[in-house]
């Protein structure tokens, strides 16, 4: 296959550690990444070590130092936290702290117009707003963009709003990947799989544990999401919690947040692909933002009915010592590969998790 | 997608099983099914019930009365066996025991006369010789045939062969989709899933377990190729053995065969889909032919390291209540659909089970 020139939306945890990801698979090239302080862009690849090296620590939350990843600070440590932080602000904030970087106003605008020569775009952005990926993607076809789009998004209604795209995606020779993370993304397609050996599929139970001690900072609009999940709080709630709020939530769970029936897309990307109805489909999950070892194993359960008449239950489980980071960056480069195969074969339109898997 | 219409080459345990379980299966339409004795044709589709009641006890073995499937026989009365069968030879035997077989004794041609109304082969034969299936793939070819084929061979040097057609399946129009069973297959596809947690994988552990009592009968050639991967036998030795042979290999050991570091083909399909190397991949596993219980339950683990710097083991697991007989006709039809899919879109040539997952 011949390389596969990637750009990257954000520069937050997923971002940068797709960037991080990319370098260790053969065929992928990033050629641009973004943030809202500027853009980095080098068709014959960006030297994307100089540019990790030079914003660690800042683009993310964009408030702490040059603390290590990894490092052993308390969740207490965090929350008294480095917030002055380096370059978080004017004119070498974010992306433009790195050599290859330029200042803008008008990023996405500035990769969509360098867009004729990129095979692929993660959008790597936070995503509270549902409507926002939806409109990036409505960027990129207004542009004329032809080639893959992949998000790593997780709310099942944002899907329908993809969906209302279709035709607009097909027009444009665009192939839009949509859900290509952990969950749904990499569990959605560990419960796709595992659902061959049925012909009914009874129930999909996706549990997953994150240990997120050294990659708090680098998640905080992940964690921030996953609060919008909780019970008693919804996405506008989330959304205008600030900072001291969210550590005060945790400072209370003990750091740890448990998640029960989640609104995870996974339950609309198996229905999508055919495998069990949205209602057959739970997502749960526990996050440890002051462990890095993983609260509970990540464990996928499909129940179904064989052909010859046999209850079963198969499961897919991650081993502990993966982290989130290597269990969402992986999958969606994996995935972004796929959709490029399906682009290069003028295949357009909506696809998620499951339908690149083997069909049911 | 529209309907795919498909074709059964062979109707012993697999390719019986193929067709009842296209039966669940929406959008797949079984047209055509033939073994040596004849064939039934019917492009609005078979009437597989019909189909498989006529046949049952009859096709695979072609010795056996009319036992009930699942019925709960000893080995020892397996062994003793009601060798008179019923119409196993002569003008009604096989396909043509059912009303819609008629006899022939050149049946793939016949089913390759037909194959402007097919979509899809499934290649159910007994392949003991590695030549056969790909022998069977250049009639499709010299015939003009464009669509999809699909095997379920084993052996990892059987798809050097079909390599060495790639260029005339792409110049004909087919996609051959190799190895699409449960191993290699169903567990092919499950190791590169669960590779996606690692930047670099260090060991792909496939361990199977089947107890195949009352499925024996249907599936003694598929019992007489795993013989052919015991230490002391071979392919030639396998070939060669009497049924009275095999029923004293089984006896002297209780049933029971165990298997390790088999000659399977995932091995050399991870390889091709740039997941690990050849080298890395073992397949073992145990078979009882005296219980429909598993000896053990069929486990895939793959360890890795992760890109910061972990390593762990990802499992996938089968739920022991689960058949050989669902674990390989499922994803037969999962991996035929998504043959069609890169048909349809013009994307030939010879594609692995582990090809058709996402990228790595």
């Amino acid at each position: 296959m011949d390389d596969i020139h990637v750009a990257v939306l954000g520069t937050g945890g997923i971002g940068r550690r797709t960037l991080e990801v990319s370098q260790h698979k053969a065929g992928i090239v990033p050629v641009a990444a973004c943030d809202r302080h500027g853009i980095a862009v080098d068709h014959g690849g960006l030297d994307v070590d100089e540019l990790l090296e030079a914003t660690e620590g800042n683009v993310a939350s964009e408030r702490t130092g040059d603390r290590e990843r990894g490092s052993a600070e308390s969740g207490a440590a965090i929350e008294a936290g480095e917030r002055a932080g380096v370059k978080q602000t004017g004119e070498n904030a974010g992306v433009v702290a790195s050599e290859q970087g330029e200042p803008t106003e008008t990023a996405i605008d500035d990769v969509i117009a360098e867009s004729d020569a990129i095979d692929a775009v993660v959008i790597a952005l936070p995503n509270l707003e549902h409507g926002f990926v939806p409109a990036v993607a409505d960027r990129f076809v207004d542009a004329d963009y032809s080639g893959v789009l992949v998000d790593v998004l997780k709310r099942s209604r944002v899907i329908g709003l993809l969906d209302e795209r279709e035709e607009r995606f097909e027009d444009a020779g665009i192939t839009f990947v949509c859900g290509a993370g952990a969950t749904p993304g990499f569990l959605t397609g560990a419960a796709a799989l595992a659902a061959q050996s049925f012909v009914e599929v009874e129930a999909v139970e996706i549990r997953w544990g994150v240990g997120l001690k050294s990659g708090y900072e680098d998640n905080r609009g992940t964690v921030r999401e996953d609060i919008a999940h909780l019970d008693g709080y919804d996405i506008d709630a989330a959304r205008d919690m600030s900072d001291a709020e969210i550590e005060t939530l945790l400072e209370e769970r003990d750091g740890t947040l448990e998640f029960d029936d989640m609104d995870h897309a996974d339950d609309v990307l198996l229905e999508r692909a055919g495998i069990c109805d949205a209602a057959d489909v739970t997502v749960g999950g526990i996050l440890d933002v002051r462990s890095d070892e993983k609260p509970t194993t990540t464990t996928v359960s499909v129940t179904g009915r064989t052909f010859d008449g046999e209850r079963g239950t198969n499961t897919f489980q991650l081993d502990d010592a993966t982290s989130m980071a290597a269990n969402v960056n992986g999958p969606a480069l994996g995935y972004l590969k796929a959709g490029v195969d399906r682009n290069r074969n003028d295949d357009y339109g909506v696809v998620g998790a499951a339908e690149l898997m083997p069909g049911f």
